[in-house]
């Protein structure tokens, strides 16, 4: 028998951005297109229509758009396109390529060289104050020679770059010869948010190579990544197939973006959630709950006691950011497209109530 | 808008194995499951539940089973994960690990030995044969060591091994101290075919690992992998991490197979696929076209010149496999769980006509 | 016409501890063999003399010794084969994998996980936390599993572990199945030096891996790698062949150790380097210069300012170690076995001269 | 005690060119700088000179040249600098990368493209062939992308490339957009041959990289690597490092060049090798035994009787190249710098003896 899973009641769903299928629309469509044949590996109408809209977005009618399965599979095919084999990366410490891939980046060859992270992100000073070290060093050709930095937008504690700082990396790291790439898994996250002067042309001018995230914004699977200037990285195609990147029914993920780039629908998705995680910003602070960060996106930090977070989890699915000592811990909880204003308030109320026991 | 792809007569779906999106039962359990929070990454109840069946139809109670996204990825990872780092993989020379992998093998660092392929398959004596020269050369230690063997069954030109081969090899190769992997990206199409005296316990038994295809049989993606011993592979989700083959929504992956191998439904998309082939072969054995193999699964092999290739593309969508000389061709025709009787009905008449003129 | 060097004077030689040829008793014994022929690759009677004057030092007869080129090419050829392909390596940060090797580490896909060093050593107790911290992390399956733990004897600043250090090291890793290498590109200034209390024996006790370093001690180039349990590392000769560890004329490297090995000259060559910068050290100690680190081995770091060490810069050849911040630089001073007493005089003359003015 | 070896009489040398120490030329040098302080890692006056002598006798005043341990090394860091991390090698299926290098392109991640060879050459018009199958291939994107040819001058065989088929092949990988690279482990018994009308100004003029071999032409160990436009490998240093091949003496093996290019020597020393295999070509022709290849070099191959070998082994140290069947087998015999006519003269009545009986 297909297995049916229990009606037990779920718990809150602050876990993560990736816990449901799909947006409907999405469904929608792929029940739509049951009964059509389509090309192999992204070599198919939909992934076209999808690309033009994208390049479209990006005031970037030249760029390569590529589609690709998973976050940790996007930023190492792309990463590796753009740089020299002995080449490795400038990354924030907490950045998700030096944290929770596996070693996905030392598995192609490359060192991550981390850079101290200030709230989640790269600062320019830090930036030029590596190059600067390394300039000076006498000993450098010992040692790692960068080829890229990289950097998410929005970052993994939920911050968000500005355009001065995106424009003033983007210049240190063209000085110094070396790419700038940004983890876009989020994108959507902070491209709605009011928040955020960086738009998606700013990210084809400013970057060597960025995505636009899938999964964690609706999508059953799948990334866009694009490279606004195609000829960096000849031979992408069978780049993604060396990587494990490639998807034998790879109009699926075209279909997805078709469907998010069509009538706003990828905005719509990021606003709704911010919408959530503001309306869940706003009861917290009511209460005096302290956060983490100062977040404007879609993941909000808060910290605890750890007794209090066992509380916590009876009522609803989320987790331990980082331990703090002294049991504290720094709470994440998400928001995403599915989120409710009921789930919210419910929420709210949870918290309150532990919060005042 | 949302692309509404044209309503232009599709040609004739002979081309591969994997242009439609998926079996019906799957869209039907996916669109059930919308509204439903999983846990990621394959730690859920369905890749669970999918899991025991598995377990169960391999008669391999302790088996490690783990659902990857396509055969590439499954392939490197399985073996990267079986041999050691400076092991090399002997294989066919026509093996899809030698040929249309675009060097992921290599890309792990492991070089890949290749044995002269008898329709497709690694014969035992060939095997043998390699081993016994490697035993007795004296600079054995300045080549690469072999630490597994990559099989296909079915293989990439539609035979089949027979148990007492599959046999022969699990024999040769633990007695070299070497692992069997096989490959079954379209192991459905072996599994369902009269001809076929290897089932699903035998793989468990007789390989180091193998995998249940997904793609290539009904599933929008997915490939479910199989070590009997799970021992072998200490910290393999990290691994299946590192080499980008960790879904996200891992559920969906679980899902299909649970539906797959719900009231024997894996094994029913096979049968239907081979009677189709078996209705295109009888038809084209009539019209006295010769084959190139002697294939018994869903992959067909037919000889025709070249002007015969270019009308019959007119009308159906295959492709060629081999230039095989003198403007001869080999065609590759591909049945499916999707191939209707008519579509052969069709065909046959196209090659008829072709043939006659 | 062969290049002949310009007589001029040399400055003082403080730079490092390999910029002369080698050991006189090396190049008498290499003009005593030039007709003599050899077999290739290390399998030759001068090797395997070696090899078993090195198992007898270690009290371990049964050890795996192997004689590869240089320090870089060993760590990276022992820890790849002691480790799985998917591990990482934990290092201090300063250790010398983690910075001066170019990502060879890297490049065999070993992600090198970093520990805050103490005086340039992996403190027990910082282990054991890392080791606690990562047994509750509840993503630890997305992150790098380690698989060894790299430690210097002596360390990049000249520090020594104790043995009650490398016992807990030693049993800390293998509680948690982690392999203990142990860098000894000077190990001879170790092992001579009476504040340390770990000899060869313990080495071979203690650790899965280790390599008694030539190139600092006086060789041509050449290092010993010594492994308790040989067979943890199948195939090495073939491993060292792919990492291009493999000289053809190995027997070059085999002859040098038999000399080192020979009469005791290894340890007389340490000794003489440890008494030079014992006399080094209380000169400086006498003038009030501070040390940077607290070094019993040929390694001594001195702290200066900028203009001071540009001054010394002119009379002898020696580096800056770190940046302090103010204008002060750590300087280091290394002898060796060709360091003179009237070199050390020479050297403490001038730092007097600099200091006192 | 050191080791002294036994006093046997040794067989006559024919095993390889790499079985003594090396020309007494660099022994009297290196004892000549004994007491020298030399700066490391190839950045000396030594090595400097050397590559002065080198760029003039390659007419390539801007040439990049580096000097590498050995020939595996060699090979794999200059082609992996040379080409992208997804590219593989096209090489004679003959060729070293492809058989003795124990896979260590491969864990490069390059794969390596076998040519049928002819001769152990890659004809011009068999690499034109693939190249246009290539382009023809529908399916070539899931197929590794050439970025090099590999080929060795003179070949694993003895024989030579002509200037005509090198610059055949020179334009059709340029025209194709692929990289030419030339092993020259035995160059200089390809230079000093009367039969070659290559030299090293059309090495530099129409391969992208090359190598002047010194470890089988009488150095203790080194290869001279040349790159004629040395800005298509940035960085190469640290790539060395990266690779294990940058020796920390490295004036070692400038100084070996600087001896090999004064006064013509290294040409001599191919000269005296080829005059020594040329009179053992022409008694073995006296005698009738038939030859493997025609090798105008110091490589010789004969066919002798599997019973005639084992006699022969009594006598003389050379080794089976290839089984031929019916107990027939390919032996190589080798010159060297160090072969005497009287060594010749004895193998060849050795052969004789066993010929005639």
């Amino acid at each position: 028998m297909i297995t049916r899973l229990p009606m037990k009641p779920h718990k809150l769903p602050f876990l993560n951005d990736y816990m449901y299928a799909c947006h409907p629309q999405i469904l929608k469509q792929m029940a739509a297109l049951a009964d059509t044949p389509h090309t192999g590996y992204g070599c198919d109408e939909l992934c076209e229509a999808a690309r033009e809209k994208i390049r479209q977005a990006c005031c970037c009618p030249e760029a390569g758009v590529h589609f690709l399965i998973g976050g940790t599979a996007t930023n190492v095919t792309a990463i590796d396109a753009l740089i020299r084999s002995y080449q490795g990366v400038l990354a924030a410490q907490s950045g998700h390529i030096n944290t929770f891939e596996a070693g996905a980046m030392e598995s192609a060859g490359h060192k991550i060289l981390p850079l101290r992270p200030i709230e989640g992100k790269v600062m320019p000073h830090i930036l030029s104050e590596w190059l600067e070290r390394d300039k000076n060093d006498e000993n450098r050709d010992h040692t790692v020679r960068p080829g890229a930095l990289y950097i998410s937008q929005p970052t993994e504690v939920g911050t968000l770059y500005s355009l001065e700082e995106l424009t003033a990396l983007s210049h240190i790291c063209h000085q110094a010869g070396i790419r700038l790439f940004v983890d876009g898994a989020r994108l959507g996250y902070a491209l709605a948010s009011p928040q955020c002067d960086i738009d998606l042309p700013d990210l084809a001018r400013l970057s060597d190579g960025f995505y636009i995230g899938g999964t964690k914004l609706g999508a059953l699977m799948g990334e866009a990544l694009v490279f606004p200037r195609p000829q960096d990285v000849p031979d992408f195609f069978t780049q993604m197939k060396r990587h494990n990147n490639l998807l034998a029914k790879g109009w699926l993920l075209g279909m997805q973006f078709d469907v998010f780039f069509t009538d706003d629908l990828y905005h719509q998705i990021g606003r709704h959630a911010l919408d959530m995680a503001q309306r869940l910003r706003r009861g917290i602070e009511d209460m005096g709950i302290p956060f983490y960060t100062d977040s404007p996106t879609n993941l909000q930090f808060i910290i605890l006691h750890r007794d209090e977070y066992h509380q916590l989890r009876q009522e609803a699915d989320c987790e331990i950011w980082e331990e703090l000592g002294d049991d504290r811990v720094a709470i994440r909880l998400v928001t995403s497209w599915q989120t409710t204003p009921d789930d919210v308030d419910s929420l709210i109320q949870v918290l309150r109530d532990i919060h005042q026991a």
